[in-house]
């Protein structure tokens, strides 16, 4: 496989806004903190949440939306360049009243609460078109 | 979002002791080493297991027992004080002998076996009562 | 519980390779990379996957194939010797296009698309057999 080695040039315990959007929050954080790669960890729970599933038969993302309260039992996620913008690859695995697990890729989930781990790295990453698979993929 | 930029001051590996309990584990670990913040991340298999669901609109923790052995397919906490005590905030991925995930904020299950990473950083971080939430959250 | 403080000697950021096996690739790697203790974290979509439950009464694996496309929504797992040879001993939780959630002890996948953070110990870490599990745990 391909790979990189990194340096660790900072890392931080973050608590996301209540009422904010999970993602948008770690992208917001990364453009402030000028992130250009790393890696994230985090726990909490939201209101509502779209996970999104990969077709690879038809190599499109198909969408689904939970409009209710879940906990966020794991996220784990990176941050790196799409397109010129900083993007946060978030996947996550949700849980309801009865416990039953739900997960995937996740693209937006209003925050109830949410804490993270980041930690940065000395790299750019950057996401390019992979014939393969028809996703963006990192230039490691 | 809210967030401290933390130092690494140690770095753990850790095998869980079989029929202790899994969240006691962690926090009796965490004051033998004065971990005051952390992050931690395990994996293995629990005899039984506690899980809770916060309802946000009672914001109050429900409680489900699972009397039965599962794998631990992923955990994800971390340690801060709450009430002047070290305090493992623990969600998990618990998984069946089909494979069925369930999953949620842990409260206690029956270690059969478990491996963990522990990160702990040059922070004390407490939990307060936040209103939006009703929830202990932390101070960063 | 047992431990044992290290310090880490490399990190680093790896792209899966697509149609490769998920277990064997974080092996091949660890080989090329010395790496003898370590824990990693990964997140992508394989084509299809085995899955194990330990039976904690009959102290056996049992087998689950997984014919389908699969998120991969979280992937943690750890690096250390087995029988003379480097073992990633790797859990998943993985999610089909209505999101639901299955998990367990992955044993082997086919990579779709794959990333990782891996982070290696100055240790060595070897597993032996433990009389109350029957598995083989970690000396540390």
């Amino acid at each position: 496989m391909d790979y990189r080695e990194v340096d660790s040039t900072s890392e931080y315990v973050c608590r996301l806004e209540h009422g904010a959007d999970w993602r948008e929050e770690i992208e917001t954080f990364a453009d402030k903190r000028s992130i250009d790669a790393g890696f994230f960890y985090g726990l909490g729970a939201v209101q509502d949440a779209e996970l999104m599933f990969y077709d690879q038969d038809r190599t499109e993302y198909d969408s689904m939306t939970f409009d209710e309260p879940l906990e966020v039992a794991a996220c784990m996620g990176n941050v790196s360049h799409l397109d010129g913008e900083r993007f946060a690859h978030t996947h996550a695995v949700l849980s309801r009243p009865d416990g039953e697990a739900i997960a995937g890729h996740l693209n937006r989930a209003t925050v109830w609460a949410g804490e993270l781990y980041v930690r940065a790295f000395d790299a750019k990453l950057k996401r390019e078109h992979d014939d393969a698979t028809d996703l963006d993929l990192w230039n490691v």
